[in-house]
C-alpha cells in the first residue's frame, strides 16, 4: 500500500500569512500522496461584516442561515481555497481545489431539525466518501485541496466541520492507502503541562489515552478531537498525529512529530 | 478521435435561475466529452456594492485592483462556480470546478502597464494551456467547469476572459480531441436583421464572413467575436457555434443550432 498523508489546517495557519507560505512549503516537501483541509480562518467574519450579515447564534452553536453559506461559499470555496491554490502551484505542488460536491467527493445530509435548526450545516456517513473517485485525482498527480463544504447531491451545498471531513478522508482513503491523518494546531501536541510546549507526550495508544483521561491530563476541548482520532484509527487510518503547522517538515523521511495517536 | 464540446455560457444565463437550471440539464444530455466556462453575470457587481468596493473604470475598461480581484475570486470561483458544480451534481453530470490555477490547467501573464495600468489582468498566450493536463480529467470521468481566473505561476491569481479561455481551452484541445466550441449569448445567432430572430444565418465560412463584412450585415461588437472564431478554426478547432443557451439541447445526436462557423 502507498502511503497518504491528510493534513488538516486551522485559523492559526489561514490567518497569518508567514504560517501559511512556512507551511505550504513544508506540504510541498512531503513525499507521497496528500490531501489538504482547511478550515475557514477570520476572513468569513470580516466579509460578513463588511456585508452586514450578522452571526446567527443559538445556544453558542453559529447557524448557517443562506446569507452565511452565501458567504462561506465565497470565501472557503473562492477566496482561501484559490489562493492557497495558487500558492502551492508556485511552491510546486499540483493542486486542485475542491469543495466536496466537485467529482461528487463528499456528500452529506442536511442536518435534521431537532430543538435547534443549524441551516445549512451538513454532517456526513460511513457512505458519504466514494474512495476510488479520489483516488483516480491522486494517480492523475494532482493534489486535491478541501474545503469545508460538501452537497447533498441534490443541488444543495452545506457547510461541514473541516476536522470531520479530514477524519471521514482519512477513514475512506485508508481501504486503498496506508493513510496518516495529521490535525495542525496552535499548540505543539497533546501536552502534561498545558503552559510548557517541552512537556509535549509524543505518543499516545488506547490504553494510555485512559491512563492520561483517568489523570485529568486529557479534558475538556481535547477529548472530542482524541475520541474522534481514536475512532478514525479503529475504522483504518494508520495514526493521528496532532501538532503545530510549523512542525511538518519534521514529517519529512518518515518521521513524526507533535503527538502520535496509534494502536 | 473523441468528440470534444467547450462551451461558454454568459451573464443571460448565470443570473437567470430558470435559463440556468435549462442548460444544465441540456449540458448534462449532451454525450461525450464536454467542458463549461462560465463568466460572472451581475453577482459580482451586486457584492461588490454590498461591501463599498467601487468599480475603478479607465477609459471604460473595468480594472481588476485588488478589492476587484479578491471579490471576483469570491463570486466567480466560490459562489456562481460551486453552486453550478452542486446543479451539474444534481443533473448527474460529474463536474470539477476549477480556476486557471487548479491543475496548473491555464497560466496567464499579468497585462504590462502601457497606458492603462489594468490592475489584476491575465493575458493568455499559445503555450498556457497544457492539453494532457487537462486530459487526465476528461479520461477520468470529470467534467471541468472553468470560470474566470487564471493564474501566473508565482502565486497570483489574475482575472481573465472567459470568451477567451473558452477559445484558449479548445484550440489547446483541438490537438487531442475533434473540438466544437459553443458561445451561448442572448440572441439566436447571427441575425440578418439583429431584430429578426428568425433571419438566422446558420452556416457561415470564411468566405460568407467576408461577404457579410462587406454588407455590413456583420459590424460593430460581432466583429471582434467573429474573428476570434474564425482564428480558433484555423487553430485546428473544428467548428464554433454562436447562439442562445435555451436551445443547446438542439446539439444531441450531432445536430447544430445558432450559426456554426467553420472552413
Amino acid at each position: 500500500m502507498q502511503k497518504l498523508h491528510v493534513i488538516k489546517i486551522g485559523g492559526n495557519v489561514i490567518d497569518n500569512s508567514e504560517n501559511l507560505h512556512r507551511f505550504l512549503k513544508d506540504f510541498t516537501a512531503l513525499e507521497g500522496y496528500k490531501i489538504l483541509i482547511h478550515g475557514g480562518g477570520k476572513v468569513a467574519t470580516l466579509v460578513s461584516e463588511s456585508m452586514g450579515v450578522e452571526a446567527h447564534m443559538v445556544d453558542g452553536r453559529r447557524i448557517t442561515d443562506i446569507d452565511t453559506l452565501r458567504i462561506v461559499t465565497m470565501v472557503y470555496a473562492g477566496l482561501i481555497n484559490k489562493n492557497v491554490v495558487a500558492q502551492l502551484q508556485h511552491y510546486g505542488t499540483n493542486a486542485i481545489g475542491l469543495t466536496g460536491a466537485d467529482g461528487d467527493f463528499i456528500r452529506a445530509k442536511k442536518r435534521p431539525v431537532k430543538t435547534i435548526d443549524y441551516g445549512f450545516v451538513g454532517d456526513i456517513s460511513d457512505n458519504s466518501i466514494n474512495p476510488e473517485n479520489i483516488s483516480k485525482l491522486l494517480e492523475a498527480g494532482f493534489t486535491p485541496v478541501f474545503c469545508a463544504l460538501t452537497h447533498d447531491g441534490e443541488g444543495q451545498l452545506l457547510n461541514t466541520n473541516a476536522d470531520t471531513i479530514a477524519s471521514a478522508l482519512a477513514v475512506a482513503l485508508s481501504k486503498l492507502y496506508e493513510t496518516t491523518l495529521v490535525y495542525c494546531f496552535e499548540k505543539k501536541g497533546v501536552l502534561h503541562d498545558i503552559n510548557d510546549d517541552d512537556s509535549l507526550i509524543r505518543d499516545i495508544n488506547p490504553e494510555r489515552y485512559d491512563q492520561l483521561k483517568a489523570d485529568k491530563i486529557i479534558h475538556s476541548g481535547m477529548l472530542p478531537k482524541m475520541d474522534n482520532a481514536f475512532t478514525a484509527i479503529a475504522c483504518g487510518v494508520r495514526a493521528v498525529i496532532i501538532g503545530h503547522s510549523d512542525d511538518l517538515g519534521q514529517l519529512k523521511g518518515g518521521h513524526s512529530f507533535g503527538t502520535r495517536l496509534s494502536n
